[in-house]
């Protein structure tokens, strides 16, 4: 019984290496996505959008894991939280690597044309969303609800970020139709950027969920 | 025991039965919130806009459902794998749902222009949209796989009308500056739609991997 207890552990930190090193790809992708739209580097461009291989070949691994976790072991209490939060963390971060390839195609197009204006805050749009991911996946594995709960003070601003980027935008477009179709990819990979920062903000809410069993979600609902 | 299976089984069919409860729901805020664009209704929209909170609720408590048949009664094969499919359908009919929310938000923008255009490509998306979210749940119900397959083979038609859609609209912006705004909010809305289409395709595939534990998901990865 305790090898059996010895090998469910030595799998369960099996299984969330896997998922930090999903997280740290998805990181990278959108890094790079986010990087090949401001340098205008087609080459860049064109491996984030090519590139999703990895991403989608752990999210099946993961899942795998996840479900022979659940069926081998019978898990309990935190050990089933953790595991349940895992599947769920696994959609997510597959998602964030669907959403760098949408980037790396709108920022394919956005290259096409002159630039509208110097990009300012799509990049800093794109930091914070890196960071919410990176710190909520560091939430999840040191179990840290004071970081999650950081995660999820963070999305106003890439919400607010967003709005100023279309009004911005807006304002371009009904100025000089000329730019119309930059400025719709630009509006368009803000809004990707902004879902990159809800999926962090899911991860963050199922953090705390695992840790302190108290769902954070829908607070309006609950109560 | 015999009385734990029974309740076991009595506690997975209720389980299933507030899933499709919500699906249900889902549906019919999808379908609200493309009658509200279309009839340019603001009552209407604004139900939709303001009305997630059953389906928040529903989240919460199927998400516990799940998470206390897995605690307690450790299920073991197909219905393990029903209980994480459930989890899953479960995130994707949320995120319908605040999707919902997100087309009421740009309807409601919408309806303050004069209108664009004759609406016949949206709710054509609308349609085909719910069709795919109600033939997911009726699949996952039933376990029938070639349903599920079906609802994988519609995407491409609402991948194709959204493309339809963006060309469309672009010309409207192009030849006419004050078409800007309102095409923009049509433009979000295709592609909010498309999203829904994309969350009844995550359903379709998790119940071909339930029914047949084979994993049809990215498949050029697993090749």
């Amino acid at each position: 019984m305790e090898k059996a207890v010895r090998h469910f552990q030595e799998e369960l930190e099996s299984l969330l290496a896997r998922l930090l090193e999903m997280g740290g790809l998805a990181e990278d992708r959108l890094r790079q996505a986010v990087d090949g739209l401001v340098s205008r580097k087609t080459s860049l461009i064109a491996k984030v959008r090519d590139g999703d291989e990895p991403v989608n070949r752990l999210h099946v691994e993961i899942d795998d894991r996840c479900f022979r976790l659940l069926a081998l072991h019978q898990p309990m209490a935190t050990d089933l939280r953790a595991i349940v939060a895992a599947v769920k963390i696994n959609t997510d971060l597959e998602r964030v690597g669907d959403l760098a390839v949408n980037i790396a195609e709108a920022a394919e197009r956005y290259a096409a044309h002159p630039p509208v204006k110097k990009l300012i805050d799509i990049p800093l749009m794109g930091g914070i969303a890196q960071a919410m991911l990176h710190d909520a996946l560091d939430a999840f594995v040191r179990r840290d609800t004071r970081l999650a709960q950081q995660v999820l003070n963070e999305d106003d601003r890439l919400d607010n970020l967003k709005t100023q980027v279309f009004r911005e935008l807006l304002t371009c477009m009904l100025q000089d139709p000329t730019t119309v179709e930059p400025a719709l990819d630009l509006i368009l990979i803000s809004r990707h950027l902004e879902r990159i920062g809800d999926h962090a903000t899911n991860i963050a809410e199922d953090v705390i969920f695992m840790v302190s069993a108290q769902d954070v979600r829908h607070h309006g609902a609950s109560s």
